[in-house]
């Protein structure tokens, strides 16, 4: 395998502020935060993306996400939190890493999720949903 | 519980194109996409946010995210997904909801994740990390 610097960090061998060190999973603060207080939350063994994860790991992975967001509320007496996960594209290391950052009102992110740009027309929507459940039947 | 527009999705007592109706997920398309594809995934109970689901309710409800992930990406022909999910702040509809959104290699949302900040400081840092995991100990 590659040098994986998630890799590093879950076995000890990097540097890291971590927030929790457990069998399923890893939490340590991402060193270029969107907010302080910005953590990513890692399985232990390497899987590149979400859909690589076995279906095993997912419990153990997202209840420490969902514990990581009651966290970074209370710790940063934040008003809300923003979970996000990139898969390929936008995703700077190659090992799944889930995104858990505290938000505040008025934090100056609020546009930031919403250049919507919607469908061309009703056809053009109605024929992108098919396409999805017939990927879906054929993925399952 | 007062009127909630996922719960009427969920029920089938509005209309919505649905792409995934099973006993622990529903995901449908968001009627103001970010790009053609983006769906949102429910579980089918009403909870506000990522922290008030059960933690019987994680497994479907990730692993419904994780087979959307696949599915955006073969369906729409793209190069990755991203995976999303507001708490309170940005959380347009109080029914927990997970967005997962096709992406392209330059399709315009490279930099819309990274207006990265940073602490002021190694300490802030370090205390930061400390505030969490203590944050951590008392949820548990």
């Amino acid at each position: 395998m590659p040098m994986c610097v998630f890799c590093d960090i879950v076995a000890g061998r990097k540097a890291a502020d971590i927030i929790l060190d457990e069998p399923e999973a890893v939490a340590f603060l991402d060193h270029r935060p969107l907010f302080p207080g910005h953590v990513l939350v890692v399985p232990r063994p390497h899987h590149e993306t979400l859909a690589d994860l076995p279906v095993p790991l997912i419990p153990g992975l997202f209840t420490a996400v969902q514990r990581m967001t009651r966290a970074v509320e209370k710790a940063l007496s934040a008003d809300g939190s923003f979970v996000a996960q990139n898969n390929r594209v936008s995703q700077s290391v190659p090992h799944l890493h889930v995104h858990v950052v505290p938000r505040k009102k008025k934090d100056g992110l609020k546009g930031f999720f919403w250049p919507r740009i919607g469908y061309a027309s009703d056809a053009h929507r109605v024929e992108t949903a098919e396409r999805l459940r017939q990927a879906l039947r054929e993925g399952d």
